[in-house]
């Protein structure tokens, strides 16, 4: 069990089968670094193209289609002190008719604060001043390669995770792709220093990170979907358009990890989430939006 | 401001323009009583047919289309010991190929205790064994006339309010709709004793309630959509399917209160909303899908 | 069988259980007058107020829930020369982003001809010209009352049937309905001289007209969504958004049809409208939008 | 300006920047071969992985991102005798409940003779007996390398074509591609004896084919979505869930399509498209649904 240190020296804007940069063990633990949504590291420079760009992919050794990859979330923290929003509403999340009323969108800045954990709006200058909201850094887009060979935008998210901007993927979560791909190859980037529910303005706090995350393999373990967990919850994730869809695909892989690993059969699994499921939103500005199905694992605690 | 207590004698199925069963005024109290979903009263006698049947509706003296009406949630406490849910997810919430490995949709059966603020799930046997869940009362189902004379009914949601199945409905709440007819026409049912988001398994624990409310009248103030607030958050909420468009309908009208109560302009408001929104999931089950768009009130202390 | 001609004094803008205005019988035709959609009639005067006014209802003698209306639309003929369409695309039918692009809404003119069976751009002035148009005139909006006493505004759609602007609903058509309420209670209104699939305008060519039909009743059959045939097609229609769902619907009823009156299994149902299946778009500019579900007859000729 | 015989000796189940397996020029005419959906050949034989395997990709030389590439389909034949399809409706286009009344899915076999321009179902042994029903050759699954070095399954579709299930994609027909990569890469595949529309089996009648195609180059032509054009129609594809997205992505690239080729605006164009417009629907099997907004050419005869 390693620690890797790795500082990337280029990026992809596809999840895919890239030729990996570093091979790591079941259980090893990676250090490095991403760059923000629009390809800018810690010094603020442009280093690579905009969109999302990722760093790896990471090979993990044994990896092989049809086990499960654990990702441990250690710690992530922005590695600057300037963060970028966009400053308008997407179209597609307000009615039809209101589009119209929407300004031209530019790029809001942010002063991000590790210390006092807090983000502050510079500019532009509106009614908010200098409004002040907490800090809760998270990774936007990451995954490992989909299957069938494909080379999928990091503009977008399916069953290999993806764009998914869910505020649930923080420090202290430990997220669980299927593997489709020889080594899994695991990609990471697009840090957020904070997020609402939805990305409705196509972006978090955009921010280049430190990322450090522990790998660990299940053999023969097949998931459908990407899952994690904290200290307090379960959740199953769902990417897909219309949002319906996402909450299809995240429900019933609930339902699968429940009756899998829970012993639970449709009744009892049913009988549990009908009144104790929570829903949360990941982005709904993508091609495929996010939905996440969430259990409280206090309600886990049965014989099973 | 008076106090009234009424006891329903009759129920209505939609929502609509109905004739009133009293009159009340700006500042009074309701206190009343709702049969559950399946039109069963507190001694669990069925006094009227299924579906979600409403007492009411209340007139409110003065109330004219273009106003808002104010409902202040004050109190909703089970009235009965037993309660009553769907023991399997609609098949609308899985993917379409896991539908065949759902079982037979049956009636499970919950005893709740107001004092422990408990339900205990009683039957059918699973390997849930007793499971016993926190109390979190609410109204399923509440709304006033819709426009055009419309009858709307109570299994759907639309402007008016309706079906939503919101768990954020709960006592402690104040409520605003559009009012649409003259005396705005309440009518309110449909009592959970709790429930999870989205409704899933096309109930909550359905029980009779004991509802206590107050209203008001905005005169000359006209809101689209549902709207409520707490002493925490803001919420406006969207009725309609597919949840892409109640995202929609629910994050337009939340801009629009942005603006017209908080002179924050689009690019305002969309910098507050893009970092700091949060979306909760009414029901999944209905015609009619539920989002709600909510934001911390510790945001607005700006100086407006 | 008796015809009888009946000159509307009033109208209504709900499909609803609202007193009828003629009572017929099994076999009756009715000869009538509808105004357009902005309640205009036939002299181009403003007689009732705008959104789809319907003529009815017609109380159909025998009718019960649980029976199936047949509507034999003998004629549908524009009653004056003048018609009106909306000039420009509706915000939905278009990309979110591409919103900002469209002009103004206005109404255009055009000119009826009935001899010749066209329509002749008047007004607006555009590099259109007199674009000349051939006429196919059809009912945009028609139904029966919905289930459970509801009175559901004219400008949408359900298994009642009501706003589904399909062109298919022209002269020369057999429309069945499922009966919900004692006398299936037909509305009829919503001339269009012409009309585009989708009703992407929110127009057809808006116009009064003479209509001429025909009921039977059908005992004791039940169906759940309106269904159509002429002499090359028999057609289901869903009524629902997004359009997946409407998909759906209409699907879901032709596999009923196919079953209970051709004797064809699943399977074999899905062998013929695997490879012979057409889909029609109605309106998808209403809250609920329209699809059909087409086959021809030919394909039926099969010894049943 | 040549003509190419080319047979494929590897297949590609994603569409993407693979190496090419032949150069071509503006103007060159390609007859070549393709082998079914699942994998086999002219021969019936297995020569490949199942899930649409395209034969190419073709580079067409001088092709460069922001270009335009014109494909025109000259013939598409099948080369074989027998052709499958699917047996059961997919569960996505039923409604949810009924989902459980379809039986398991098995492979029905067709034979196709090009002499009589006829296919005939061989088994299984259902109430249809030896239906028989007219061929209409087509291409199910076609396009060029996607953006952003992408390599996009073939079971979807997007902005570079893929599994769109068009019956428009036959012979007679040209089709144009926005070229995202050097030498566009043309991939071709998924030949349909037939197909109803939708594709709502999961298959047309799945069948090798030959295929005679002619490539021309629009230099500095930027368009969005494909489109094709017959004697009769213009059209615009837009591929998406749910298939309203489709219709918004097919109409405005219809309405781009009209003010820059023929000058219309917008509301010239919404005038014309509002009245006259038709929409065809593509597949609503895959995970990206396809519609199609179709203009007849004879109203485009204007002096433009």
């Amino acid at each position: 069990m390693s620690t890797h240190n790795f500082q990337p020296t280029h990026y992809h804007t596809t999840i895919g089968s890239h030729d990996p940069v570093l091979r790591i063990s079941d259980g090893d633990t990676v250090v490095t670094a991403t760059v923000d949504a629009f390809g800018k590291d810690a010094s603020n420079t442009e280093v690579t193209t905009r969109g999302n760009p990722q760093t790896g992919p990471f090979y993990v050794e044994g990896a092989e289609p049809g086990d499960t990859l654990v990702v441990q979330l250690d710690r992530i923290t922005p590695s600057r002190e300037i963060g970028y929003t966009g400053s308008v509403v997407a179209p597609n999340v307000v009615d039809p008719w209101y589009v119209r009323e929407l300004p031209e969108r530019e790029l809001a800045e942010w002063r991000v604060d590790n210390e006092c954990a807090t983000a502050t709006l510079i500019k532009p200058e509106t009614k908010l001043g200098n409004l002040v909201i907490p800090l809760s850094p998270m990774l936007g887009c990451f995954g490992v390669a989909p299957p069938r060979g494909q080379a999928i935008s990091t503009a977008t998210s399916a069953e290999h995770g993806g764009n998914m901007d869910y505020r649930g993927f923080a420090a202290g979560v430990t997220v669980y792709f299927p593997v489709f791909a020889p080594g899994a190859l695991l990609h990471v980037g697009d840090g957020h220093a904070t997020q609402g529910d939805g990305e409705i303005v196509g972006t978090g706090i955009e921010i280049s990170m430190e990322v450090q995350f522990t790998v660990r393999l299940i053999k023969g373990k097949q998931i459908r979907w990407p899952r994690g967990e904290d200290a307090e919850h379960i959740f199953a994730v769902g990417n897909a358009r219309p949002l319906d869809q996402a909450v299809q695909h995240a429900t019933t892989e609930m339902l699968r990890w429940l009756k899998e690993d829970y012993g639970l059969d449709a009744t009892s699994a049913s009988l549990l989430l009908g009144q104790c499921v929570e829903y949360d939103l990941g982005n709904i500005f993508d091609p495929a939006y996010t939905m996440v199905c969430k259990l409280p694992k206090a309600l886990l605690r049965f014989s099973h």
